[in-house]
C-alpha cells in the first residue's frame, strides 16, 4: 500500500466508529490531514478526557464524571419513583420534556440473549438492590416500544413485584400531533387496546 | 443538559469528522464509552501519531512521513511521466491497477472558485516548477470526469505547453465489462466522441 503507515493506522483505528467502513474512515482521514488537523487534535483530547474522566453513576448507572450523577445526587428529585431507560440518550429525551422529576436507572441496553446480553449486562443485580432498600414506591419502564424493549419491562416488572415495588408502563399510542392516517399498524393497534373511557 | 461536561466535549469533538452531525456524534461517544474504550484509546493515539508524523511530499503532495513520499524517493520509477490526479485515493486506485510505473502529482483537490481553491491551493507554482526542470516529457491527467476535473485539467494543459511538456488526458468512455444499457448518456458521448478507427 502506498500509504504512509501512520495514516494506514488512523484509517483502521477510524473504523472503530459505529457505521463506517473503510472508505468513510479512508475519507474522514483525509478530511482531518488535509483540511482540519486542529479539529483531529481536539478529537484526540477528547477522546483521552472522556475515557479518562467518565464513568458511570454508582446509583443509576448514567454517564457520570463524579461518584454520582447530578440526577442522584439531587435533593430536589422525587427518590420514590425510579424510571427505567435503555439508554443515556433516553434520559436527555425525558430531561428535556420537563415531565419528569424522579429518578433513573440506565440499562444500557436490552435483553439480548442472542447478542450475550443477559441481566448481568443489563445491571438487574444492582436495580434489585435499589428495590430492596424500599425507598421506591413505582418503577416506570420507559424501555423502547420494541419486541425487546417490551421483554426487557417485563422481567423487570416481576422483579419489582417480587419487592412490593408498583411496576407502571409508559403508554404507547398515536404519537401527539400524528395524523391516524400516517401512523402504522402496530401503533393503531396499541392505541385502541390501550384506550381509555372519556366523561364521568 | 444531563450529560457529563467531557462527554458533551466528546460529541462536539467528533463533529469534526466529515458527515457526522449531532445524533451521530453521540451514537459514537456512546458506542465508544460503552463498548470500546480501548478502541477509542487506540484511535486517539492514531490521531496524534499522524497530526504529528504524516506531511506532504516535498515533489508530489501526496501525504508521506519522510520528506519524500517511496515512489518520488525509488529509483525504478519513470521520471519523465507525470501523473496528475485529485486525491491521494486517486494515487492508490492507480497503483493498485498495476498499469502505471512513473510518478504523481496529487492537487489535493480541484479548482473551485466559489469555495476559494485556486491555483495556490492547488500547488500549480509547484507543479510548474517541476515542468520548469526539464524532465518531463509528457504530463497525465487524470483529474476526475467532472466540470471541475476537466477545468483543472485544461488549466494544467495550459501550464505544461508553455514548457514544452506534452499534456494528455486519461480515456473516458463505457467501463471496462459495463453494458451499454446501463451507461449514462454523457459517458456514451464521450464514448461515441472518443472513438478510434479499427485495422489496419
Amino acid at each position: 500500500m502506498i500509504y504512509p503507515p501512520a495514516l494506514l493506522r488512523l484509517i483502521e483505528a477510524l473504523r472503530c466508529l459505529p457505521g463506517v467502513g473503510p472508505k468513510s474512515a479512508q475519507r474522514m482521514a483525509f478530511h482531518l490531514l488535509e483540511k482540519d488537523r486542529d479539529g483531529a487534535v481536539l478529537l484526540a483530547d477528547s477522546l483521552r478526557q472522556a475515557v479518562g474522566g467518565i464513568g458511570r453513576c454508582r446509583r443509576c448507572r448514567m454517564f457520570a464524571q463524579a461518584q454520582m450523577c447530578p440526577i442522584c445526587a439531587s435533593n430536589s428529585r422525587d427518590a420514590s419513583t425510579l424510571c427505567v431507560v435503555e439508554s443515556p440518550a433516553d434520559v436527555a429525551a425525558i430531561e428535556q420534556s420537563g415531565s419528569y422529576r424522579g429518578t433513573y436507572f440506565v440499562l444500557m441496553g436490552h435483553l439480548s440473549p442472542l447478542d450475550g446480553i443477559g441481566p448481568d449486562e443489563l445491571g438487574f443485580a444492582q436495580l434489585e438492590a435499589l428495590f430492596a432498600q424500599g425507598d421506591i414506591q413505582e418503577v416506570i419502564l420507559a424501555t423502547n416500544a420494541t419486541v425487546e424493549g417490551d421483554a426487557t419491562a417485563h422481567v423487570i416488572a416481576e422483579l419489582a413485584l417480587r419487592h412490593q415495588v408498583k411496576p407502571s408502563r409508559i403508554a404507547h399510542g398515536v404519537p401527539v400531533g400524528g395524523e391516524l392516517e400516517y401512523v402504522d399498524g402496530g401503533t393503531l393497534a396499541h392505541a385502541l387496546a390501550g384506550r381509555h373511557t372519556l366523561g364521568r
